[in-house]
């Protein structure tokens, strides 16, 4: 099953991604909770109630909807870094001996096809093609051999990082932050349609030309690793969502660095989750004091 | 005007802190939102509203309600490290030429008087008296002397940090991410009543010794300043929470160091804003799948 959140005449909902296009779950299943926060909090009755919307349900062409950010204000982001060897060997860094963990911020949740904001005050502006997972059960101390209970779906995301702000302190975290800098999509993809998460091909490509091209078999610590370390030490609840690392190739090792310039389009592909596809468009860099 | 989150009778608000207790905006002033962050969103009308409510107003005694965290699920936590000269001398690290920022989960937050888990998987369990921040407008790009327009009140927060998990990583942030690990409190004091942010005694005690006593003078970066920057990145919203720093006297820097056990009680009390305590209690560490 595919989950996703989409805009149609104005109005923002969930629905399934059908051949023939989004199924509303507003229209075939009006019980359930409209937005995905909800949707998963909801449960494995929600779940079963949107898997039994029936096969000849009418659906909106995929051509008339505004896709969304699956969630669009997630509870918590987190995303690990240097977790695909070759990415920390072009980072110059030992491999870690332990899971290193960020935040993003929900601000930078963006669409599958939106524009990600090339910074005022950085030119040096960097994509990370991920693979996401989202969390589906409030959840603590999660054995590893469990991990998989409590995720939601998959779907493909661009960790994208502003390498001056995130290489001037050691945390990171600012540089990984600014708005509009985690677009994810196009839908979320529920585990049994997935198969094995720890198996597909993960591929970005910049203006056409292939930058990253690896698979999540390559992931030192696996989704479920993940899931069973940041359990150790908070809740993880319905709608958090996890970026689990990107795989060698980004810009800024490149030889020269080369970064991304307003009119670029970073697309990243996951084999069986799709594809998201994003502009780079100058910010303005307004005040705004609302 | 000192503004709570209480829970009274089961049922949980907001109110106004007067000597008589709290009065209780539900009934005073029930065109108003009841949870603080829809309240701050609510913005100028709403704060003015609640300043109107007459002086007379009957009030709940504090004695008969559960103060909560001020903000109880923000929608960020933003903290910032080395940021008093004396604690990064004890830390041995260089004076910082860059903000340092790590976020906390919302789930660290807890009430002003509610207890502080000690994990299962570390014993070096730790204290950070610090001065909070609440933002009371949407904001980008906010220059750092209109930043006082943005902050909605100041309060008291502990960064309770798990030094090993910290430390293991040069990210920090699982170590500071821990569930119950952002006491906070009593209540949000508005900057009128609070003048200078930036002259107020701040001290920690552990079981009645005295460990941290400073004043927010000695701030490296000042919470406007603290605003200007993070604005640079990404959008501040209402209700999100800011921990502007510690001061020198944390156990891990005691020689030989000393780490927070069960039964421990750790106060944090900052002039003009009042003070929090809460009591370490061993974490059970129960697998929860909900």
């Amino acid at each position: 099953m595919k989950l996703a959140t989409f805009t149609h005449q104005g109005r923002t909902r969930i629905g399934l991604v059908r051949d023939q296009g989004i199924v509303d779950l507003s229209v075939t299943a009006p019980a359930l909770p409209q937005e995905m926060t909800a949707f998963l909090e909801a449960g494995n009755a929600a779940m079963k109630a949107a898997r039994d919307v029936t096969a000849s349900a009418s659906a909106i062409p995929l051509s008339e909807v505004t896709l969304r950010a699956p969630v669009l204000k997630p509870g918590k982001i987190l995303a690990i870094g240097l977790n695909y060897r070759d990415h920390v060997e072009e980072s110059g860094m030992p491999l870690p001996e332990n899971q290193v963990w960020f935040n993003k911020q929900h601000n930078c949740a963006q669409d599958p096809y939106g524009a990600i904001d090339l910074p005022v005050v950085s030119t040096m502006l960097d994509y990370e093609a991920e693979m996401c997972f989202v969390i589906g059960k409030r959840c603590r101390h999660v054995p590893v051999e469990r991990a998989h209970e409590v995720i939601a779906g998959y779907f493909v995301g661009n960790d994208v990082s502003v390498r001056d702000w995130q290489l001037r302190t050691n945390t990171w975290q600012i540089g990984k932050s600014f708005d509009t800098h985690g677009p994810m999509g196009p839908w979320i993809v529920t585990p049994d349609e997935v198969g094995n998460p720890h198996a597909l091909d993960i591929k970005c490509w910049v203006n056409g030309e292939l930058r990253q091209n690896s698979n999540t078999k390559h992931l030192i610590f696996n989704c479920f690793d993940q899931v069973a370390h940041l359990t150790q030490a908070f809740t993880l609840e319905p709608g958090d969502v996890i970026f689990s690392g990107t795989s060698g190739g980004v810009g800024i090792a490149m030889k020269p660095p080369v970064f991304l310039k307003a009119g670029d389009v970073v697309k990243v592909e996951i084999e069986k989750l799709g594809y998201i596809e994003n502009s780079v468009v100058a910010e303005k860099g307004e005040t705004v004091i609302a």
